[in-house]
């Protein structure tokens, strides 16, 4: 058969990966597919650099329209990133009868029902396994391995700066400002950390992973997200202590009220497999109801381990391109005539666990106060550390671990324990979740 | 569009549990499929006792053929388990033009090619998703989501019943005998646990795992297959303080003198994600040159879980049973016409690290000529505990870790040092893998 033809945009990390990967592996895929997948032409801002692809075997240019409007290509591959030209340049793909395969979460989660309706129209497939946990085949995993299920719920570690900070903080007891710096200083974040410490990537994943799991549209405005830049060394330690790991979680699940999509920093029993995903590892951890907990882990970032999911992309497009739109796997796993439009939680709706820290006076009736309020507003407290004055200082440190309470009524409970004049400053509170 | 039409053969654990999913989810599996599933015919020996299915909609048949040769059946379903007949109801549903599911590890890994060469001719598909690591997507991860890599090596624990009695071993501290009798009564294991704690199980799961991963043929005769019967409670404790966990891993590696298949205890860092997979659950890890390593966990037995991927495997043939044979997703990964011959290692010649336990008298000179035994043969020690002799005994255990060492020049070793007067009985070997 004919080699597959295609047109590679960006010749940064992932797609210099692409294209090593597509040249290192070139036999072996063509065991897999019956046909070969050749780069026919490729472009980047600084082509001229390039040093992976053949000049004399590969079209090369400094401007990517000439990518998605040449005919020779079969399948356009989108690794710019960001939102523009990208999604013009993946719809003038789409327009002109190309098939696309791109790693851009932020694409996917903010503009993927317009590009997908595109594709649909044009009898096209869309496809981005790279764009959530990397090398995971995760997409793959929810859309079709897992196709017998009713998902219950996703949690996912999906971003592997933020859990090389946290793990890095756990281990070595440093401060999440110096392990960020040292992130920084190996490349593992971007100079502005934004996108990766509060959460805006992973949220990016999640609306992703969630439109997949439930068949709702992709909502990115709906998906509540807080950052890790607020948790201290001594709240990881203090976790520990109780018998927990924290790491930032992206969780989506099904509940009586509708769909949760929230990302935050969680206490994970450190039993949990998914409590020992260290560095910068991802897993994504999905409950359904047949097969009960599955967990998929691999590297969520890096030039290879993405490529390999933008090639595994590739191959599956190169089997089904000639077949009938029809019986191809639906770009989000459910057909797009049987979306259903749950509602989405609001974040005060959300009933979790918490692990509450705060500084106290050291004196009778304190806690007394602290536990009433609690009560008062239906929170029950499983665990409590109280941690004795440093010398010369006259306030505790009191931790506790809640049972399961709804958001607004959390918030509720805190203000009035902020105006004790007891408690000072804010209280701390992050998630726990057991994950059973 | 119509229905598929499903012939179901088998209502026991997982046929019961797959027509259950298949009721249960119906509409859920209908949004992704765009078509309904739909049991039209099933058989059983005891059909009559059966409670799950509508005699009034489903044809109930207390002969399997009847189902093989209805002409409303699309999809046969063999979940008969064994070797015979549900080969011949295989091979005939096929001869009769039908997609067939199965479950069946053991008939896959012995009768395989001929069945995947009679579905090419016939052009139908044999899936089989259920038949490794029960609910894990790892057929389908291993064929499609890695389809980028050269696979360098597999290590799964991929027989929930082993995995349970070892957990149980070293979290009770409990004997082989005494959890495999727990297990039985459990139901976790059969009256003759032969195929489970002897790895016959595993090694049919690892013969079709390496068939995948490296495009070779599917060769259960040539699987190096060694229990846990010997493993004692006392190698679990010790190997726990060396910072080990002891495993059942099946094991396929493409080395230099060619492929590694080996199911065997193995002692693994306590650090390792699969280290950490308690109980009757299931884990794959796989190393490929793209991605690196990536994990795969879940329920690899039990009624829902098994049948999760039995309808997962029905979703995709209802997806592409109408396209061309040329454009499916080859039944081995690796397109037939692709497959290679690449040799076997035969066991001698496995290199691995050892944990090595033996009872040697209480006097001077003993530990250098096991050393010395060791030094001639080319093994260097990493590790030594040595236990002293409790009251009334005058022999002592020595446990020793040794670096990599070809397996031949270790049963010389062993032979040598069993050899000694200073050495009590036979010496324990358990290999050691640090799957990095």
């Amino acid at each position: 058969m004919q080699p597959v033809k295609i047109g590679l945009m960006g010749l940064g990390t992932v797609g210099g990966g692409t294209a090593t990967v597509l040249l290192r592996n070139c036999d072996e895929i063509a065991r897999r597919v019956g046909r070969k997948l050749e780069v026919v032409h490729a472009a980047a801002r600084d082509i001229a650099d390039q040093t992976i692809l053949d000049p004399a075997k590969v079209k090369l240019s400094d401007d990517a329209s000439s990518v998605v409007n040449d005919p020779d290509v079969d399948i356009v591959v989108e690794l710019i990133g960001g939102y523009s030209p990208a999604k013009e340049l993946v719809l003038k793909a789409i327009e002109n009868g190309k098939h696309v395969v791109t790693a851009n979460k932020a694409l996917i989660a903010l503009h993927g029902a317009e590009i997908f309706k595109a594709a649909e129209e044009k009898g096209v497939i869309v496809a981005y396994e790279a764009a959530v946990a990397g090398g995971i085949p995760i997409i793959k995993a929810v859309r079709e391995g897992l196709s017998a299920n009713q998902i219950e719920w996703v949690a996912g570690i999906i971003n592997g700066t933020g859990n090389f900070i946290l793990t890095e903080m756990r281990d070595k007891g440093r401060d999440f400002a110096d392990v960020l710096k040292e992130a920084q200083e190996l490349g593992y974040a971007e100079a502005d950390p934004t996108f990766d410490v509060e959460g805006i990537d992973a949220a990016h994943k999640l609306t992703i992973l969630a439109s997949l799991s439930f068949g709702i549209p992709l909502q990115f405005d709906k998906t509540f997200t807080e950052g890790i830049s607020k948790i201290t060394r001594e709240d990881v330690t203090f976790a520990e202590e109780l018998g927990y790991r924290i790491k930032h979680l992206g969780i989506a699940r099904k509940s009586a009220n509708g769909i949760e999509m929230r990302v935050h920093p969680t206490l994970i029993p450190e039993r949990r497999l998914i409590a020992n995903v260290d560095g910068v590892m991802n897993a994504v951890l999905i409950k359904a109801d047949a097969v009960g907990p599955t967990l998929y882990y691999g590297a969520g970032a890096g030039a290879e381990p993405t490529a390999s999911a933008v090639v595994a992309d590739l191959v599956d497009v190169a089997r089904v391109m000639d077949s009938s739109p029809e019986q191809r796997v639906p770009m989000l796993g459910f057909r797009s005539d049987a979306m259903q439009d749950t509602p989405v939680v609001a974040h005060d709706e959300f009933e979790t666990s918490y692990y509450i820290r705060m500084q106290a006076d050291d004196r009778p009736g304190v806690l007394a106060d602290v536990t009433s309020i609690f009560a008062a507003n239906g929170i029950s407290i499983e665990a409590v550390i109280q941690k004795e004055p440093k010398d010369g200082q006259t306030r505790v440190c009191l931790i506790m671990l809640t049972s399961l309470i709804v958001e607004k009524n959390m918030t509720k409970a805190l203000s009035e324990i902020e105006a004790l004049d007891s408690i000072e400053g804010d209280v701390t509170k992050i998630r726990l979740e057991h994950l059973d």
